[in-house]
């Protein structure tokens, strides 16, 4: 177990450039902090609008990466839980304050002063990162750590709102977009116990979708496919993060039913309240996981043996790999592995 | 206990005309339905709207009125649970066919044939009116009769929410408008233990506000009251049926908190996902409750003695009511009084 003076990882140095090799002082461990060191980290769809500032708030040089699985090398002294050598992942978040009302309550996700990895610091494309023990979250040892990284985010962005909202196993499901986050939701769904049903912009990945845990899979452009749905799901998770015909997604929900977002949809969605009121609807969104939904997912995930399909770019070939994503080629989730 | 071959009421006979006498042949009792001897009816919102034809579906000659309180004067063969001479009040449904997945599931409201009272139908502003025997609920001895109607419609619909979505009584809860439906969620929301915060538009009703049970009145228009209580809100209930500052409203729910519509609001909403996934925020809607939620609200509204707050006039007088709640003078709900 080494300690660095100076990390080693992969840098934007202006919005939308490559990523270059870059040298950074992480400054002394906080007391409540753990260091790791990489071993896998997977590339999301947020890190490539970081690195392109699509949020505004990118400070560069600045490391992607939040998707990140490696093993402990350092412990701050009031760091809990873990120990040196352990195999862990770190997702989207990286501190809460723990003491907050949500902090408290178990919603650490909802904590006012919550720090994302990338934001306002550097992440897992890089030999070493560091999180508040809380948010370093222990992999299973049946989870394949080539694999897991990308449950750390879209994993858990996908499987929170199951536990959160209580989505039952005799529930029919739908799923929109088979991607990232899409391709996780199918299997977890399937896990659940629901009928699970994947709606896709052309039929292409039909197959695919049922080999991921889909019973039935419905074109969303397909009218006469979409009426015959009507009013049958209770809950419909939105992993896609575009602009669709909303009333007509609407019209597949059954009273008391949810659209639930987790992608982050463009424009503001125009919601009449006799799309809610006389069904009793909802609409609502969620972020990723607490600590202990994802260690619950984590769990889940090793019983069930759920796990991305992913293709792995060695980090040398970084830029190779987001090339990948911006070209909508990945299949579904790239991970780098930082040995390479 | 007389039976009547046809009924004496108060129709409009075109879309916004003056209501007059109208006697009508109700055709036989059905097996399942039970007729009651109006004793007061409310005088509700839609009452109007389907006056005027607002939502295009009215037929005229149309008697209103779905606030009714009457003792039960016929019973159908196949009537279930109710006594000759008992006295029930009937809402904004009549009948449902009790056995699709929502009858089956006590969710009877929402019941894919589910029939409104006055919609298709004539309504309480007459001698006599009928309805299924699920849909005719039975008064508690101790709830005053005339003053009970509103509860049927407006009180059951700012009831069943607070059941429906799991309300709890550590919550913090906001009211938008006070009036028919908010006075009544006012007291709800204050028997119910929850925090209650009234929004008003102006602060005129402040001190009808805090004697209908809220703890703290906020003037919407009032940016700096807005930002102090930013993120405190667990659940808003939007009562208005008015285009207000949603993104302001939003602003005061904090994480998991839901904005509630139980008022037809007349533009779409427009929903960014941004004000849902981050602190994992629902919007939803709701209609009025099943029997079996009305029933729990009269033996809550029995035990807290929690009723409307009315206006008694003569059902002879209907027009003048009906005008009385056209220029907005109701404080809070109008009832007529069959007897004179």
């Amino acid at each position: 177990m080494s300690t660095l003076d100076t990390f080693t990882g992969w840098a934007a140095k202006a919005p939308g450039a490559p990523l270059e090799q870059y040298e950074y002082d992480p400054g002394p461990l906080g007391a409540e902090e753990v260091e790791i060191a990489v071993e896998y980290c997977g590339i999301c769809h947020s890190d490539q609008s970081m690195i392109d500032n699509e949020w505004g708030n990118a400070k560069y040089p600045f490391v992607p990466g939040h998707e990140a699985v490696g093993t402990v090398v350092r412990l701050g002294e009031q760091a809990r839980g873990l120990k040196l050598g352990q195999r862990v992942g770190i997702g989207w978040h990286k501190s809460s304050c723990m003491h907050c009302a949500s902090c408290m309550d178990g919603a650490h996700q909802l904590c006012p002063t919550v720090k994302p990895t990338i934001i306002g610091g550097n992440g897992g494309f890089a030999n070493r990162m560091r999180a508040h023990w809380a948010w370093a979250i222990a992999l299973p040892d049946n989870l394949d750590p080539s694999l897991a990284g990308p449950l750390f985010c879209g994993g858990s962005t996908v499987f929170a709102p199951l536990l959160e909202l209580g989505v039952k196993p005799t529930d029919k499901v739908g799923v929109v977009g088979i991607g990232g986050l899409g391709h996780l939701a199918l299997q977890f769904l399937n896990a659940w116990g629901c009928e699970v049903t994947a709606f896709t912009s052309s039929l292409n990945k039909q197959d695919e979708a049922k080999r991921l845990g889909a019973h039935k899979v419905v074109a969303s452009t397909d009218s006469a496919a979409m009426k015959a749905i009507t009013a049958s799901l209770d809950f419909l998770m939105i992993t896609a993060s575009a602009d669709l015909d909303w009333n007509a997604l609407m019209a597949t929900l059954r009273g008391k039913g949810r659209l639930h977002f987790v992608g982050i949809v463009p424009s503001a969605i125009p919601v009449h309240v006799f799309n809610l009121i006389p069904r009793q609807r909802s609409i609502s969104g969620s972020p990723v996981g607490s600590p202990a939904i994802m260690a619950q997912m984590l769990e889940f995930c090793a019983r069930h043996q759920i796990l991305p399909q992913v293709e792995h770019f060695p980090m040398s070939e970084t830029n190779a790999a987001i090339q990948h994503l911006r070209d909508g080629k990945a299949r579904y989730r790239v991970v780098l592995d930082a040995s390479k």
